[in-house]
This record gives C-alpha cells, sequence and structure tokens, in this order.
C-alpha cells in the first residue's frame, strides 16, 4: 500500500518532490530539533491520485490522514472538536517549488460550536476563542467555499457600527457570538447547507480545496510563465495551531535571513504582537522591523537569530522564515529559501561563495537566469507604480519599463522622436515597414500578435520595451485614439508599459535605469568557466552586434538581411526589383542595392572582428515590401513608369492566403536567383575588403532559409559558389567562406542526412519549426491559446519555451541525422527560444554546439549554458 | 571497367532497365530471329552518367561507343563516311518508360559530302541518294541544333517554286544538290560553323542531344505526370538504316496488333509506299490502311503478320510495330507493348485473359489505374476538338469535359442553372460560399489554386469538371468578363474546359458521355479479389455517397460537416452562432443547427446502411462563415440585433494571417465544446434513429480534426463521449460509437504513441500534413512551384502525389508508434492523395487498412490497391 501521508518526523529535506518545500523543511526543522508545531504532509502523489480518480481524495488516503490526525492527537494530548482540549491546526499548501497563486492557508481549523468553548475553557480567554471562531469561518467559506470574504467583512462592520466601535479589539465576546451567528446564517444562506460542525469533515473539505487550487487560472498561468510540470502537484500540510493572538506576550512575524531587495548580510523582517498572520498582512496595524524585538524582546530575538543563523547555515541559502511566538514561546511555522530581486540574488550568491559556504558552481545554478533580464533594463519606480491605474495586462513581449507619449504611426512616432519627445507606438500589429516607427519609440504596444510576432521580435533584437497581443486595445486609426478598459486615450497622452510583466498604466510612471554591479561581471565569468554551449547573438545592424559583444556573444548566429532594405533610401529599390518583368531589369534593380547590403555587412565585421557572422539570406515574402497606401503605391507607379493598375496588379498577385508557408525563403532564390547572387557579392565583397582594410580573419557563414528538401539548398548552394568564387577570383584574394542552412522545415529535420551533405552547418530556426511543426501560425495563436492554457492542454507558450517532445524530437533527429552523414557538422539555433533557459538545457542535452539570442539575452543565455551542464552532472 | 554499350545481340527483354523499352526490345527481337537492321544500344547508365559529369560523355563512354559502330561496320560490310559502301545509322531516345517529348529520330546520320556519293553509286539512283542527305540535314538540324524547321522548308518551297512544280518528287538530282547548297548555308549563318562531315561527330552530338532531351521542359512535364523518376535516364539505339523510300517495291508503316482505341481484335494500322517514316507522320501522302497490303503485297503482309502474331504471343500483350520495307525485304525496326484507351486496355486485358495468354491478376497489373477517368467521365469529341481554339491551359485539377456559358458569380451561376443552361463558373479562387454556383455549374474554371484548392476538392467530390490555377485569366468581375491569351470573354460567352488535360477552349466544343462496360466490372471484381486495403469515399451528401457506392465504396472514410452549413438556410444560424456573445446564446443558435445535422446524417446512414461512415467534426475556421460584403453585413446586422460596426468588428477580429494554421479544427471544440456537443447530439441522434427506423447496425466514427497533442484530443473526446452517452441515455438504446482523429499536423504524427491511447482509429489528413511538413500552403503553391520543376528539385505535385520520404516517414512513424501503443489501431488515409496510385501503393506497405478518396477516384483506387498488392509480392 502506497505512504501517502507523512508526519513531520518522518520526513527530510531530500523529500521535496514527495512532501513539497514547506512540508520537507518542516519535517527537516523537526530533526533539526527547532520548535517546530508538529503536523504531518499530504503528499504531492496524493494531489496526482486526486485528479487522475477525476478529482476524487480516495477512502485509502483519507484513512491515512486520519491515522496520521490520530497520532498528532495523541502526541498533541488534545482531541479534534473536543470540549476540553480542541486540537486545531492550520491547512496551508506546499509544492514542490514556491507558487503563489494556489490556496493558501486556512488557520483555526477545529472549531465549531463545541470545540470553541473548549477553547475558552482552556485559555480561559473567551473572547480570543470566539475571535478564532468567526476567523475561522470566514476563512473557510472564503478559502475553501469561495464565499466572498466582503460579504462577511459587511456584517462585522455592521455590528461595529451598531455598537459604535472603531477598533475589532474594541469588540466583546458577545458582539462575536453574534458575528459568528450572523456568520453561519450567511454561510447557509449561500451554500445552501449548515457550516460543517464536524472537524473531520472541515479538514477534508480544506485538503480537497487546496488540491483544487492547484488548477485553478491563477495557478495554471504562474505555472507557465515558471515552466512549472502540471503532474507535479501539491502537498498538503496540516499542523498544530500555535496562538500569536493569546495576548501581549504572543506575537507573530515573518524575517528573512538577508535583505532580500538588495542582498544585504542583514536580519531583514517584522512582527507584531498579539496578532494572528493574517493581521500582518492586512495591514490593520503597522508591523515593526525586527530590529524593534531586539530591544523590545531580547531573549526571543536572540533565541529567532540563533535559529535563523542555524537555518541559513544547514540550507547554506538566505531563508525567509515565518514565526509565531505563544505566550512568551518562540515557535517556527516555516523556512524556505528567500525569494529576492535578481540584484540580491547575485550579491548573496557571491558573499556565500566569499562566505565559503557555498562553490562557484553551487553560485552559479542558484541564480534564476530568467531574472537577469531585471538587470539589463529599467524598472519601473516601485512607489510611482503603486499610485498608476493599471489599464489592462497582455504578453511581456520585450522586457524593461518604458513611458512616453501616445503614437499609432511609424512616421507620427518618428516624428515626434526626432522633437525629442519619448514615444510609445501604438499598433494594431507592426510590420517591417513600421521599423522606423519602432527604432523612435521606447516602448511599442500591439493589439495583435504573441511572443515572437514582428514586433515582440524586432523590440527584443533593440532592447525596447514591448507588450504584445493586447486584445483589449480597439484602435481607432483615422481618429488617433485608443480605447481600453472603458479609458479612451488619444495621441500625445501619456501611457506606460512594463515589457517584463505586461502591464499596461496610464499616464507617464518614473522609471529607474538598469545598474550592472561587480557581481554580475564574477557570476558572468564563473558561469563561463562551466559551459561548453557557445553563445551568439542575432543582430542585423553594427549597433546591434556592439551591444550583444558588450553583453558577451561569442559571434552572430542570425543576421537578418531584411531588415536592412527598409530604410527609406534603399525601400524603393527594392521594389524595383521585386516589378521588375526581366531577368536583366531585376539584376539592374538588386545592383543599385549591392553598396548598401556590403557597407551593412563591413560595418558587422568591422565590430565583430574574428568572431563568426552568419547571414541569413532574404526571408520574407516579396509583398512585405511593397507599399499599401494608395499615396505610396503612385509614387512607385510614377517612379517605375508604370500605371498604377499595373503595380496595384501585382501587389495583389503577391498576396498570399498564407505568406508563413507561401514564396519565401530560399524559394525566393530559386525562382530569382540573381538575388542569391547580390546577397553572396555583397557579403563577399564585405569580407574581402574588411579582410584587407583591417587585418581580421573573416569567414562568412552564410545561411539559406526554409529549405526542406536537399536539392533545394544544393541548387542555391551552386548559385552561391559560383558567385563567391568569382568575387574571390576578381578579388584575388583568398577566403574561406561556409554555406549552410536553416532547419526549419519539418521536412529538412526528417531528411537531415540528405541535406546534411550539401551543408557547411545547421542552425535550427525554432520559431518557424514550432509553427509548422504544431500547426499555430504565431500570429494568430492568442485567438486560441487562452483556451488551451485554461484546459491544460498546453502549460506553455510554445514560441517561449520548446516543444520539446515535440519540436525538440525533431531538433534532436535532425541533429543525429545530420551528424551521421557528416560528423563534424557545426549545429546552433537562432529561433527565439534561444534564449530560453530549459531550452538552453535541451540544446545543451542534445549537443548542440551554439545558442543565438537577441543582445539582451546574451548574459541569460550564458548562464543557461552553465546551469545546463551543472544540472546534467 | 563499366559496360556502356551493346549491341543488340547482346540484350535481351529482361533489361530494360539498363537498355530502355526499345534498345530491350530490339534485342530480344535479334534473339527471336526476326529481320531486324542490326545497331547497338547507349544504356540509361551512360546517360545517369552525363549529367553527374555536368552533362559530358565521358571518353570511356565514347571509346565503347565507336567500338560498337566498328563491330556494326563489320557486321554490315559497310563503313562510316564511306565512299562507296557507306553506313548510314539512325538515332533514337528510348527509355525505360515510352515517354513523349524526349528527342525522337534522326535519320540518315553518316551522310556527308562524300558518303552521299557512295550512296549514288551503290544504289545507282543519285536522287534517293541527295534527297536523304537533304533530310539529314534539315532533321539533324532541327532535332540536334534546334535550327527551326521552317527556315528549311523555306529554302525547299522557294526551289519547287522556281522550278514550278508541286510535288517533292517532281524535284530532280540537281534541285537536291541546289537545295542541300543552300541547307548548309543556312546551317553555317544559324550555327557560325559549317555543317558536320565527320560521321562520327554527328554520332557523338545526336546521341548527346538525346540525353539532353531527357531534360527538357516537355519531358520533365510528362515525367512528372506519369510519375517517372528523373534518375532513370534515356538509353540511345544506333541502328543501321534501312530504306522505304529506295522506290515502290520500297515502304514503310505502323502498326497495332489490336485496336487501341477499341481493343478490337484485327491488325490496326498504316503503311505508305516509297518513303520514310517522317512522311507518314508529316501527311504529306495519306498512308494506306493495313487491309490494303494484304491484297496489294499479299506476301510482305503474311510476313508481317506472322511477326505480329508471333510478337504479340511472345510478349503477351498487344503489339505496337513499326516496319520498314526496302527493295522487297520487310525490317521490323521496332515493337512495344502499345498505348491504348482506357476503354482499349480494359478490353485486351480482359481478352487475353479469354485467350488464355494472361492470367487475371496479369490483367489486372497491366491496366492504368489513372487512366480509368476517362471511362468515368465526359470527353471532347475528337473532330470538334481539332477545330476548337486553344485559349490556354492550366492544373487539371477535376477531370471530365464539359463545355456552358461564363458566369462570374456563384449567385449568376446559379440563376443560369435553374434556367436550364450549361454553366462555366469563373472565378479567382473559389470558397465555401460559392458551393451552390459549383454545384450548377457543369465546369469550374479558377485563376488561383493548386490541384487540392478548395475548387479542386469540392469538384472532383461532385464529379464535375474543374482547371484551376489558370494565373492568365484576369477577371473584371465589375464589368463581367475574363481576358484570357488577348481573347475576352464575356458573361454569357461559351468556353469549354478539359478537367483532365487542364486545356481550355473557346466555344461550345461538343463532348462524349462515359460508357462503362462490362469487362471494366470484370476487372474491378478481379481487383476486388486481389486487394487487401479496403476502399472509401469522401463524401459529404446522400447523393455523393450513393454515387460512391455505385462505384463501389465501402464506406465513408470522410465526411466534411461544414458543407452542410453554406445552404441558404443554415447559414444565417451558423453566423449567429459566431456571433454570439454567451456561451447560452452560442448553445441556443446551435440548437436550431441540430435538426440540420441530424437530416444530413440520417441521410448518408440511410445510403449506406451497414457500412461505416467517419464523419468530421467542424473544420475550417470560422471567418470563412461570415458574409464579406457591405449588403449581407448589414442583413446579419439587422438579423442579430447589432450595429453594422459590431458585425465587422468581429469579422475584423476574426480575421487570420495564416489561416491554415489558425484556429480551426478541434481548436474551435476546445474554445467552445458546444460546438462538438452539438454535432455529437445530431451524429448519435441519427444513428440512433436509424438503427430504430431501418434496423442498420449504425456505427459513427466521430472524428476530431487538427489534433497535435494527446491532451487536446482527450478534452474533446471527453466532451463527446459525455454528450453520446446522455444520447444513448436519453433514447434508451445501445449503440456502439468510435472516436478517433486526424493525423495532419506533423506533431501528431511525432507522438502518434500518446494520441494512439485516445483514438480508436488514425486517419491520415494528408492535405495539410503535406502543407506543414513541406511548409508549403497549397493555395499560394503555384506561385513557385514552376521554378521547382523546372530545376527538377520537384518532380511531382507533393499535393497530388504523397511525398514519400518526408511526409511519408511521418505518416510511417505514425503508423509504427500508433500501433505500438494500440494494436489493433485502425489506420486510413482521407487525404486527396488517397486516390492517387503510387500513394495507394505507399499505403499498402507501411499496412494502413483503408483509403479513402473522392468518389469518383474510387475505381481508380480498388485497382491501384489490388497492383499494390501484386507489385509486392
Amino acid at each position: 500500500m502506497a505512504k501517502w501521508v507523512y508526519l513531520f518526523k518522518e520526513g527530510d529535506a531530500s523529500m521535496r518532490n514527495l512532501l513539497g518545500g514547506k512540508g520537507a523543511n518542516l519535517a527537516e526543522m523537526t530533526k533539526l530539533g527547532l520548535p517546530i508545531p508538529q503536523g504531518f504532509t499530504v503528499t504531492t502523489e496524493a494531489c496526482t491520485d486526486f485528479y487522475e480518480k477525476g478529482r476524487k481524495i480516495t477512502d485509502e488516503v483519507r484513512e491515512q490522514i486520519f491515522e496520521a490526525l490520530r497520532k498528532l492527537e495523541e502526541e498533541q494530548g488534545k482531541k479534534f472538536g473536543d470540549t476540553e482540549e480542541p486540537l486545531l491546526v492550520s491547512v496551508r499548501s506546499g509544492a514542490r517549488a514556491s507558487m503563489p497563486g494556489m490556496m493558501d492557508t486556512v488557520l483555526n481549523l477545529g472549531l465549531n460550536d463545541v470545540s470553541v468553548e473548549g477553547l475558552a475553557n482552556k485559555t480561559g480567554n473567551p473572547r480570543f476563542a470566539y475571535d478564532s471562531y468567526r476567523r475561522f469561518i470566514q476563512m473557510f467559506s472564503d478559502v475553501v467555499k469561495e464565499i466572498s470574504a466582503e460579504k462577511f467583512d459587511e456584517i462585522f462592520d455592521g455590528i461595529k457600527e451598531k455598537k459604535g466601535v472603531k477598533l475589532d479589539t474594541e469588540l466583546d465576546a458577545d458582539d462575536l457570538k453574534e458575528i459568528i451567528s450572523q456568520y453561519k446564517a450567511l454561510y447557509k444562506e449561500e451554500m445552501g447547507e449548515d457550516f460543517p460542525q464536524n472537524p473531520e469533515e472541515q479538514l477534508m473539505a480544506a485538503i480537497e480545496a487546496v488540491f483544487k487550487s492547484w488548477d485553478n487560472p491563477r495557478a495554471i498561468y504562474y505555472r507557465r510563465m515558471n515552466d512549472i510540470p502540471s503532474d507535479w502537484g501539491t502537498a498538503v500540510n496540516v499542523q498544530a495551531m500555535v496562538f500569536g493572538n493569546m495576548g501581549e506576550a504572543s506575537g507573530t512575524g515573518v524575517a528573512f535571513t538577508r535583505d532580500p531587495a538588495t542582498g544585504e548580510n542583514k536580519l531583514y523582517g517584522e512582527y507584531l504582537m498579539n496578532a494572528q498572520g493574517e493581521d500582518v498582512v492586512a495591514g490593520v496595524r503597522t508591523p515593526h522591523p525586527m530590529s524593534d524585538m531586539k530591544e523590545e524582546n531580547p531573549d526571543i530575538y536572540n533565541e529567532f537569530v540563533h535559529y535563523a543563523e542555524k537555518l541559513e547555515k544547514h540550507y547554506r541559502d538566505m531563508q525567509d522564515m515565518e514565526f509565531t511566538i505563544e505566550e512568551g514561546k518562540l515557535y517556527i511555522l516555516q523556512t524556505r529559501s528567500g525569494k529576492r530581486t535578481a540584484h540580491a540574488a547575485i550579491k548573496i550568491a557571491c558573499d556565500l561563495v566569499d562566505e565559503g559556504l557555498i562553490t562557484k558552481e553551487e553560485a552559479v545554478a542558484r541564480i534564476d537566469a530568467k531574472s537577469l533580464d531585471q538587470l539589463l533594463h529599467p524598472t519601473f519606480d516601485e512607489k510611482a507604480l503603486k499610485e498608476a491605474r493599471l489599464l489592462g495586462s497582455a504578453l511581456p513581449a520585450s522586457p524593461g519599463a518604458a513611458a512616453g507619449k501616445v503614437y499609432f504611426t511609424a512616421a507620427d512616432a518618428k516624428a515626434a522622436g526626432d522633437r525629442g519627445e519619448r514615444v510609445i507606438l501604438v499598433r494594431t500589429e507592426t510590420s517591417p515597414e513600421d521599423i522606423e516607427g519602432m527604432h523612435a519609440a521606447v516602448g511599442i504596444l500591439t493589439a495583435r500578435g504573441g511572443m515572437t510576432s514582428h514586433a515582440a521580435v524586432v523590440a527584443r533584437g533593440m532592447g525596447t520595451c514591448c507588450v504584445s497581443g493586447c486584445e483589449d486595445v480597439k484602435i481607432n486609426y483615422a481618429e488617433k485614439y485608443f480605447t481600453i478598459d472603458g479609458e479612451t486615450v488619444k495621441e500625445g497622452d501619456y501611457i506606460s508599459l512594463d515589457g517584463s510583466t505586461g502591464n499596461i498604466y496610464l499616464g507617464d510612471v518614473a522609471t529607474v535605469e538598469a545598474t550592472i554591479s561587480g557581481n554580475f561581471d564574477r557570476i558572468m565569468h564563473w558561469a563561463d568557466e562551466i559551459r561548453t554551449l557557445k553563445v551568439r547573438t542575432n543582430a542585423d545592424s553594427p549597433a546591434d552586434a556592439a551591444n550583444a559583444l558588450e553583453f558577451g556573444a561569442e559571434g552572430i548566429g542570425l543576421c537578418r538581411t531584411e531588415h536592412m532594405f527598409f530604410e527609406e533610401e534603399r525601400i524603393p529599390k527594392i521594389r524595383r526589383m521585386i516589378l521588375s518583368k526581366t531577368v536583366e531589369e531585376r539584376e539592374a534593380a538588386l545592383a543599385e542595392l549591392i553598396p548598401y547590403q556590403k557597407g551593412d555587412f563591413k560595418g558587422i565585421y568591422e565590430v565583430m572582428k574574428d568572431l563568426p557572422v552568419t547571414i541569413r539570406f532574404l526571408d520574407p515574402p516579396l509583398h512585405e515590401f511593397l507599399p499599401t497606401k494608395e499615396e505610396e503605391i503612385k509614387g512607385l507607379a510614377a517612379d517605375m513608369n508604370l500605371s498604377v493598375e499595373e503595380v496595384k496588379a501585382t501587389i495583389e498577385s503577391l498576396q498570399e492566403s498564407n505568406p508563413m508557408l507561401g514564396h519565401r525563403g530560399c524559394r525566393l532564390s530559386v525562382s530569382y536567383p540573381e538575388i542569391a547572387k547580390m546577397q553572396t557579392r555583397a557579403v563577399m565583397e564585405a569580407a574581402i575588403e574588411v579582410k584587407q582594410e583591417k587585418g581580421y580573419n573573416i569567414v562568412p557563414e552564410i545561411m539559406i532559409p526554409l529549405v526542406g528538401e536537399k536539392k533545394e539548398l544544393k541548387y542555391v548552394k551552386d548559385v552561391v559558389v559560383e558567385t563567391a568564387e568569382a568575387v574571390i577570383a576578381e578579388k584575388g584574394v583568398e577566403i574561406e567562406y561556409h554555406v549552410g542552412t536553416m532547419i526549419e522545415i519539418p521536412r529538412a529535420a526528417l531528411l537531415a542526412n540528405e541535406i546534411a551533405e550539401e551543408a557547411d552547418f545547421f542552425s535550427f530556426g525554432t520559431n518557424d519549426l514550432t509553427q509548422m511543426t504544431l500547426g499555430i501560425s504565431r500570429d494568430d495563436a492568442a485567438k486560441f491559446l487562452d483556451s488551451y492554457y485554461a484546459t491544460k492542454i498546453y502549460e506553455s507558450d510554445p514560441f517561449a519555451r520548446l516543444d520539446q517532445s515535440g519540436v525538440g524530437q525533431l531538433v534532436q533527429m535532425a541533429a543525429e541525422k545530420g551528424r551521421t552523414a557528416k560528423p563534424n557538422l557545426k549545429l546552433g539555433i537562432c529561433g527565439e527560444h534561444g534564449g530560453d533557459p530549459s531550452t538552453i538545457e535541451f540544446c545543451y542535452k542534445v549537443g548542440l554546439d551554439y545558442v543565438s539570442c537577441s543582445p539582451f539575452r546574451v548574459p541569460i543565455a550564458r548562464l543557461a549554458a552553465a546551469q545546463a551542464v551543472l544540472n546534467n552532472k
């Protein structure tokens, strides 16, 4: 028979997966001899079993719960529902990872009309007993039965008003009895049955509520944001009550062994005498800093510091502890590794290394890689934020905080930026045409599009804050305003965006600039010593490249050439190329683009010096380059000596039903080899010139996108090689160059052994590979992904975290097949996933050579790559 | 050293792959002792080698050619380019499969200014010699050097005019010498060099030309249409000339051992005395039927009949033979299994079985499955067709021939159809809204969309002729006309479409109705005895289902429920469902649809009786159901009590960037489970009612589309099962039902083992699976597939013939993984590929249980399924 329930004294810290973090630590502290109110833990396996059985707790689990309860009663010398020595317990959730969003706590469970008298008798404090009972009814009703707490507050306030008192403490036992009576009536009205008097029934309801709360929308959302699998489940801790509200010799508090905001090595926390935990949280009275206790109650303080130091040394990490003082006796209710800011995390990790408590490897393993984002981008001033009006929330598409004036077109945004204004660009969605407006903006808000929409990808590349896919935003372009949450925001009005949380605020919220400490460099240096994966960056300009180099990038894994064509001077030339009717016309138009492309590449080579640079050839469908506005179409027609109708006909003929699966990528070079020729010439001439001018050893890597068949790659590669050899011959300079391909079409992964024969390297384009493998257009996914999260079909955004079992299967297959055909094949990833820690670990495990991500994610990737090594030792 | 060249006497019929069909048969006939002008064959491997070496014939091959030539000279006692006994040869291509489109023949090769004198001396017939030489120069220039034959004709006609004669035979030797002189001058002008006088140089140029012709666009097109791989290559046959133009005792002809049009067992063919093969083809003189020879030259006739019978018995198939009579002696130049109409193929196969020459299995194996289309659809009257003006050609999307008046909207088409007109619906592309107009049409022409576009799929389902993707068609909807090839076709004008060839003709071309013979049933019956794959059909209505049953369908593999919603009465209701703002509104709207859906299903069950019916739940994105025209939007708004803006906003909000990868398939049921509930109720109530009313054993198969994840299928399946069980309980009737899924997303194939745990069956949706695995939108593919064919990257349309190495790999993987998890998992295919013979063979090999295809393809599938067994014995 499976063991579903453990007494605290039966467990220890190593049993975290089974007992949850809270349960395992309570067991460990019991073992360490700390003063812990005893109790038992219902395991995470019982939670999983609950769901497997169709949300039912089996009799077997139930029996083990009551068996543990009997032992607890025996040990405490108290009895559940007893008139003389009633046992009261708290019931709390406790998952493997600390997880807000779930049911938190029910206190004072076990009270009923009978045991409340027992408690009154035993403590000689009827007011305390009835106060505990009314708290319990309200908390149980709220947390377990989801009856709105406000309804109870109304009753409570009504009695206070009737009595003409202001403070809760001014109510006496009889008032509280009246309140209890009204509370029970409310409960019956809401639930259609009496408030449960049987403590066992109360307990089972509370345990069931904890299990169910594992699956509420907030918890699902939190798991998705933090890569926590839904099959972990939560444990439930049932613990004998101790009371901080038994008088002035009692109290309760929370403390951290170090400052969780700064990392400073100093006890940090607050407490409140004659209170239960909820009073501290509710803010009815202001808690005191721990330093006060040192003076007011030095014995308890010293005892607490003793435990705190013991626990920090024992766990070798900063601890977050809850404690209660019951009539002068200190109890520890909980300890856990404390949540901290990224800044504090880095300082604490470095300090613990310096204190000899942990190794450098442990320090590296301790930092949440994703949290580094906080250090690299501005954040909102916390005080200012509290006063700001939240308008809505959408996808945290590119981190950082920004406030500025709203503009609705790229042109308006650019003009305002030129005037020196801080600009927030608000668009239904962005397209490559908007690039200059995006550059001018400090923040970007879109109504449509996911984490890997155009807006999101470009914003991350530029390090600009972006919130995407806010479907509540309804834009009226004609009259230049948008509405959200009943508010109308006009052009020029201030809004503020938090790209790390996805929140949208009204007004000009103050921001705080990012600062990077010396400790950050220490951690990065240690990470670099550990990791084996190289970290490259996705950068399309010398500025992006320089930025990424500062963050430690070791090359460019993806240089997208199409972004280069959208600048004002260049776009007419690419349009001319698209509208050409003969190969000759097209070649002539392309010839005009060579100097620009060459200039771009030279700039990038000069920044990157001897580091590798992978240049991806033209990828998007050609219609993305064509104008959509009547006026621009007319201009283009005049420019090209064509009729407006002809230009419109071309634009129309290039429209596609599913552009993602259309005429793009290497398909363009198969139809128009002259495009590949032009790009090859620009790449090679730039490389040779920089080599000659600066003496760097440039080895260009040309990457052919959207390949699905070996012959297709060979066809384009033949064009590239022929052109490259011609340039080499013209210039008379020997230069090495590589030609490889993206693996982004499922078929390319399935036939990677064949494709590898023609490729010097593979780079996994996991954005497109995810779209095609899952059959989900990332631009349209927002329409239904929420239903998928709500139903737990998906637990994370497949465009942010690689779908390892599906897409990952193809990546692994392609890596193996590719290396079988060509053992020295270089393998990398350049999709958005390249900056996601869990994906980086996957890349390490399947043996890739490098990951490539946007410049601001390079430090995250360096850290995650080191953690991947440590996790898989 | 490889052997690249075989003398005829070194080979036999079994060496077809190496020597090509023509070469192998010449060798076989040599072995049989027939009078064959001797020669040698350059192998297909030499052709492949030619391409591998960058279109070069290696010295090794060249040496073997001349070695064989020397042996031929010796045997014939003649010498290449000799003044006394010149050896002349013909050079012909000959691939493994007979293949029009390649270079055909060069006759009289070996003639030059010297050997022509030798020929004149030896034959004592200078006119014959110079005539042969001028023919050779023209043919060599045309076929090998691609100089337009017309330019030679001009010279020839000029001399005739100058001499004032009408017939070629009226020119004498001197005239011909003059012609030769002018021909050579023309050659020099065109080629910048003298006409080659060295016979060896002539020979190598001709062989090279044959090799190159393997890769000309016509040959590539033919291969694509007939599933011939490009790496087969062609052989080249070099054969000593015999002359049918040496006088009245000489002649040439072509004959079939049976009638290739009807299959009648009777020698059929024609011949011409004093002529070379080209004269028969050119139609300068009218050839005589073979029956004339019987009277005019009974000895030769009887000898020929003797050989014909011998060859037919030997090859056990109808033969297509070429022969030449040189001064009274009969030579056989070629024999091959003759091309024949589908009608003749069936008759001949049955007759050969009855004659005891072949087995039933061989008869089944002999019929080209694809050709059966001809028997099931009307065709154009051949005589009428010759007079029709061809306007253009596009994709043969749905077979058959049709002529009618042009209409441009579904409504106009329907109105005209109601008036009794024959209607051709011409659209840029069709959408589900056009369904009634498509039903009213006898033919459909679209300017956009591939073989599996909406128009194509629906047309094939209905058995209506369709030509799709004709990009030359430019429609002006406003003024109701289209232009093509300089012609303007207005509403009401007649055009004619051949859906089997893709041709578009001007005017009302007469058609001939299809007729099916008793022999057809015999072949089908034999095929049924052999095959193990079941054949189902894709049918959405009782009429389609009844049609398919007549063609031998054994169930419905795909019943698409969305087509049912487009009828006039129903579409407002589905629109109301889409515009609903609450679950209750949506349920109310859906409730109104139940009676219609139930009626549809009852109709289908009643037709199919005890046969299985697989019903696919709603698949397309919802925006496909919404109106696009201002007027209809207004109507809908009024109907729904909404503002026009609200309706427009909903339409706008449902727009998708890539609808193929959007909110569709089971994703609809995850967002709106009430849709699945409604459909389940309709399916189950219909099944139970038909079971009760008619006593059939109905076992509904409910198919969930677009599944990519086990939890997704489970979620929808739970809704289905809950509803189905509720209906069963309400009705109090036990009924079996199955719930399965489409495998059409790559991830579903990769995780088929997991998905199988929730599925009773898999049906491979290879249309979507192809789109996603290859990353190609079928609606947009026409834009670039032509470049892919031209560059030989693709050899066939992946939407018509399954990409076995890519998509097939996923199908096989899914079949294996699925059966590993659930050994009795039923597997089928319901994509368009289910009617393609090569795909059917693949399905047989990977162990599927059934294929499902459009009704008119059912006989093809039955035959192909039998051939799959025979090919893999």
